[in-house]
C-alpha cells in the first residue's frame, strides 16, 4: 500500500494536472462511466465538528475510494487546518487499500479545478474581467486557477472584510494584473466571469447586475439553506453543475429549484459539454452559470492523480499493510 | 499515523479483547453516547463488487471513523479473501488520521463477538447444548466466541453442505466437546443456545421447533430479504439487537415487523441490558433472540483495541503524514 503524504502533495500537484483529472472525471460521469456514492455527513456532537464521508467509482479510471473530511473549528488554536481531509484509494479489482493521500491541499486545488473548468468551457473566449467575491483560504486557489483559463487584465473583489482583499491583491500582483476593489453592484456589471467563494446565506449577486454573456461560477454553497445568488437569475441563464442531484438540493441551484423557478431538466452536467454532447454556450449574450457543488470524485480523481505523480517522482512511500 | 497490519491484529486481538470492545460499545450505544452514521453501500457494476462503508462515532471511548468494506467474489482466484475490510480511525479532537488498520480478522471477530455477548448476558445459566446453524468461515468464529459464556457440554450443527460441518467439528474436538450433525427440526428441539450464520433468504428455524428457554443469536441476516427464522417466532420471543434500526430494516426482525407481527418498541437494544437499563431474560422459560446485524461501531471497537495494543507490543508501525 502507498502512503502520499499531504506535503508531497502540495509539491507534486499542480493546478493544471487537477484541471485535467477534473475535466476528465466530469466528463466520466456525464457519460455514466462514473458515479458518486451517498455522501454522510454528520455533526458528531463533540468539538463542534463536521464529519463524514465523499466517496464513489470511476469505470473509466478505476478510481474508488472516499474522501473522509471534516470541519473542526477549535484546529486553529492548536496550528492545525480546520478542514481535515484524508482520501482512502482501493483496488477497484480486488478491494485492497492501495493509496492514503494527504487530502487537504487536494480539496483546496479540485475546487479551483472545477470553476476553472467551468470557465474554460462556458466562459466568452475574450472575457478579459474577472470578478472574485470572497476572499477567504480557498479564494486564492480559485483565482489561481481561474487566470489559467483566459486571458484577463482586470480583477475586481468583493470581500465582506475587505481587508481580507490583500490576499487576493497579492496573487494578482504576482500575475502583474490590476487588482480593484468595488462594490458588488459595480463588480458584477464590470466582470465577465464571476466566481463567487463565500460562507453566505442570502444572495449577494442581484439578477438585474449581471450583464449579458456572463460567466458566473457559484462555489460556495455547499449546503442546505446557503446561497449566493439571487434565485431570479437561473431562469434567465443556461445552467450548469458537476451533480444535477446536489445542484438542487445542496447547491447553488436549491433556491430556484425550491421556489418552482428551475427543473432538473434544466440544469446540464457540465461533463456533456466536455464529452461534447452539449454545445455549453450558444451565443455570447447567455448568462451561463455553474453550480460547483463538490463531488466525491473529484477527490478521487485528484489523489489518483497525485499517487500516480508520487510514484514517478519516488516520493509515494510503499508500506506493508 | 499509525498502522496496524493485518497480520498483527491477528496475532494480538483475541476472542477476549473483542468481546470486552463490543459489550463496551453496545452499552455505550444503549446510552446514547455512541452512534453509528448512515450506511454507504453499492453494487459497483465492476468485478460483480459490493463496497461500502459502515461508520460511527463513539463520545465515551472518542472512537471515531469508518470501516471500508467490500465483496469481491473473484478474489479467491487470486488467493485474496473475497471479503476485503480496512478499518481507518481519526482523532476526534482534530479530525486528523490516527490509525490504518487491517480489518479482515477483527470483522470476523467483532461478529462473533457480539453473539458471545448476547449469550452471556441472554442466556440460561446452565445452557448446556449448543446448536450451529451454518458452517461457513465465519461460523467457527462465531463457535469459539460462544464457547467460552457458558459451560456447553455438547455441539450440534447443521449446514446446507454437510461435508463444511468438519470445520465445526474441529473446533469442538480441539475444546474436547462432542460434536453431532444432526436435522434442523432436532438440532433446535435440543439446543439450549443456537447461533444461525448463514445466507439464507428462507427460514430455517421454525417456530413450532423452539423450546421455552431457548436463547437464538440470528447473524447471518445483514440485507434485506434475507431470513433464518421464522417470522411468527418473533412475537413469541424477547427480542434484542445491535441496533433496531437496522434490526427492523435490514436484519433477522425485518419480516415480522413488515408483517405487522412486532413493532419496532418489542425490540431492545441489547446495550440496555448490559448497562443495566432492562432485565433481559426474566424468565427459565423465556426464548430470547438476538438479532446481530453488524454496527460501524463494532468495528471501530475492536479497531481501537488493536491500535492499543498493538502500541503496548511495538507493533504498530508510526508513519509520517
Amino acid at each position: 500500500m502507498l502512503v502520499v503524504k499531504e506535503q508531497t502533495v502540495k509539491d507534486l500537484v499542480t493546478d493544471e494536472i487537477a484541471f485535467e483529472a477534473v475535466e476528465a472525471v466530469f466528463a466520466a460521469m456525464a457519460r455514466g462511466d462514473a458515479y458518486n456514492f451517498p455522501v454522510v455527513r454528520e455533526a458528531i456532537g463533540y468539538a463542534d465538528a463536521l464529519y463524514g464521508f465523499k466517496s464513489g467509482f470511476d469505470r473509466s479510471s478505476l478510481a474508488l475510494g472516499l474522501k473522509s473530511g471534516g470541519y473542526w473549528p477549535g484546529n486553529a488554536e492548536r496550528g492545525l487546518t480546520n478542514h481535515q481531509s484524508t482520501v482512502v484509494l482501493f483496488d477497484a479489482d480486488t478491494g485492497r487499500p492501495k493509496a492514503l493521500v494527504g487530502g487537504n491541499y487536494l480539496t483546496a486545488v479540485r475546487t479551483a479545478a472545477a470553476s476553472a473548468v467551468s470557465i474554460y468551457h462556458l466562459a466568452r473566449e475574450e472575457s478579459s474581467v474577472l470578478g472574485m467575491i470572497g476572499a477567504g483560504h480557498q479564494s486564492t486557489f480559485q483565482l489561481r486557477a481561474a487566470l489559467k483559463q483566459r486571458k484577463f487584465d482586470r480583477i475586481i473583489g468583493w470581500n465582506i472584510e475587505p481587508e481580507r482583499l490583500s490576499v487576493l491583491e497579492e496573487v494578482a500582483a504576482e500575475h502583474g494584473i490590476p487588482f480593484q476593489r468595488a462594490e458588488l453592484e459595480i463588480l458584477c456589471k464590470q466582470a465577465d466571469v464571476i466566481i463567487t467563494i463565500t460562507s453566505c446565506f442570502s444572495p449577494l449577486v442581484m439578477k438585474n447586475w449581471v450583464l449579458p454573456g456572463t460567466h458566473i461560477a457559484c462555489m460556495g454553497t455547499d449546503t442546505k439553506g446557503k446561497q449566493e445568488v439571487e434565485a431570479g437569475l437561473m431562469p434567465q441563464a443556461k445552467l450548469f453543475t458537476d451533480e444535477v442531484a446536489q445542484s438542487i438540493s445542496i447547491g447553488e441551484c436549491q433556491h430556484a429549484f425550491e421556489a418552482g423557478l428551475i427543473n432538473q431538466d434544466d440544469i446540464t452536467p457540465v461533463g456533456a459539454v466536455i464529452s461534447g454532447s452539449h454545445p455549453g454556450r450558444s451565443a455570447a449574450d447567455e448568462i451561463t452559470v455553474f453550480d460547483g457543488t463538490g463531488v466525491g470524485l473529484q477527490d478521487l480523481a485528484v489523489a489518483s492523480i497525485a499517487v500516480e505523480v508520487a510514484v514517478k517522482n519516488g516520493l509515494a512511500q510503499e508500506i506493508d499493510f
